[in-house]
């Protein structure tokens, strides 16, 4: 740990004309996401509903945004050695496309059980996938190693000022495409979606609200702000696969001070949300991304007041083959 | 069938003007659909490739522009007397929405073993069910029956003038969204759709080809078009449960003269490229518009020449306990 502890120390919180930088750096990198509406949506919630769709975004999540605003914030001589990130998910496929969009080597260090799939996904960008045990210390560890025989710079998928800034472009390009937001409201993982969301709406639109939506089984967000210090989730339980990481040393500050409130929803309601969008809305949407939805189903982000809410749809990638709805079965 | 044969007689066939007034008339009342891109779907087809996404339509189908058009057609006293139609797809629910939405009651005509959630969504939008059997020559009968007993109107889900206006609007559209189209491709079951693609092309774009795709399993269109003379399919074989209808007479002329080709597709090509818009794209799909990208990714569509293709997605009503491949497993 004693490696990412330096690291952490040597880094400043980003601020709020980082994601203003940020979307100008990535523009020509990344899609400006469409934002999707329904009236049965509207009327379900009583108010009315922006999905910021991150769905359609490159690699089909969110992290597209962060991943490139790291890689295009570099010296060129800092690029050219190339980036390492310890992931299965979403960032790492995220980074293996900015690497491959720069022109530059990315090694990725995946458990050796992780989902076929979801290494092909990241060797068909063309980075190199380095094995790991499957445990936080041994993929830190494999990282590291990596770093130093390799000269390549660490990307951590949230606790990274250029990785939080990048993720905030979402909520900016909403900002932007919908006037008069009362509330956002975006799933909550490691935090660098929420923390970025934050940055975005201090800037842009400061009497928007920004509330996190969690799984019940991964609720260190929610607990952590209720404690007033930050505490991890050893053991996740939880579908939404993306939100199984705790909020990061970067993160939590953003998390605290400016995030209004963490709701937490249980697995049923983050499942019966993503059918919903699924079978009303037309949209392929991953579980995470159902918590915010869920959130407002069950009745815990309370609409009055809050007439005109945005809802970060951080991504769609599911394994068609186990939908959620029919494992239970 | 005599008063089909009736009903028949007195209609003439639709023509090009009439898309561009149905697109006026039904403008507050459907959506305007998005169009839908991917950079790995252009180089997969070798061509530049447009989805018009009338999944995101109301009702989930471009259905809801042929019953709107339909009854802003009529005049107040018919419109009064209410519309009778007989289908258990995506017509039914979007003649319904469309009584609805101009305050008169519809009628459909639904054989009793019709899947409950299809009813359902029937009834939602405050149709009134009723029930047949299950074979063609009794719901051409109720509907009939319905028709006598209370004066409603019968809107026939294809063989209607003012149904193939209607459906003509989405492609009218796309073609304002997207200029230069070399080609636009959409699926062919009872014909309304492709027939008011020919007029929308012919009025707004005569250079752009119209093609049909349609599963090998009910390919009475293909068929036709080789033997010159409209021939119909008595056994549907098919996952696209919206295309087992065979072509009508009205949409035949259109479907003869004007359509470039009806290309055919085998049931695992459309499943799989179902399959790929989902995990790839993020759209929820039905069979029936899988067929246009079946065409394309099995390259009976020829891209040489024809740069620029556009797709119309027809729906996106899936059965999501039934998946299709996960049903042959």
């Amino acid at each position: 740990m004693s490696a990412d502890r330096n690291r952490l120390d040597s880094l400043a919180l980003p601020v709020a004309r980082d994601v203003e930088a940020a979307a100008t750096r990535i523009a020509s990198l990344v899609h400006r996401t469409p934002v999707m509406t329904s009236r049965t949506l509207n009327a379900l919630a009583g108010a009315e509903v922006f999905l910021k769709c991150e769905s359609f975004q490159r690699v089909g999540a969110f992290k597209a945004r962060g991943a490139c605003n790291a890689l295009a914030s570099m010296s060129d001589e800092e690029r050219a050695r190339g980036v390492v990130t310890h992931s299965s998910g979403n960032h790492a496929a995220a980074l293996a496309l900015a690497a491959a969009l720069h022109g530059t080597r990315a090694w990725v260090v995946m458990p050796t059980n992780a989902p076929r799939v979801k290494r092909e996904a990241v060797a068909g960008y063309g980075a190199t996938i380095v094995d790991c045990e499957p445990n936080v210390a041994d993929r830190e560890r494999v990282a590291e190693q990596v770093r130093q025989e390799t000269g390549a710079e660490l990307v951590h998928p949230f606790d990274d000022p250029r990785v939080i800034a990048g993720q905030g472009t979402a909520a900016w390009e909403l900002l932007d495409q919908v006037t008069g937001l009362d509330a956002i409201l975006t799933p909550v993982g490691g935090g660098g979606l929420i923390s970025g969301t934050c940055l975005a709406t201090q800037s842009r639109s400061p009497q928007t609200l920004v509330y996190g939506a969690e799984p019940l089984g991964a609720d260190d967000a929610a607990r952590s702000k209720s404690l007033g210090q930050r505490v991890g989730c050893e053991h996740p339980r939880t579908v939404a696969d993306g939100l199984r990481a705790s909020i990061g040393e970067l993160t939590w500050p953003f998390i605290r001070d400016h995030v209004r409130e963490v709701i937490t929803v249980e697995e049923d309601a983050i499942v019966s949300a993503m059918r919903w969008v699924w079978e009303r809305m037309k949209l392929v949407i991953e579980p995470s991304s159902a918590t915010v939805l869920a959130a407002l189903f069950t009745g815990r982000l309370q609409a009055d007041n809050r007439q005109r809410i945005g809802l970060i749809i951080s991504g769609g990638n599911v394994d068609l083959d186990a939908l959620p709805w029919l494992e239970t079965r």
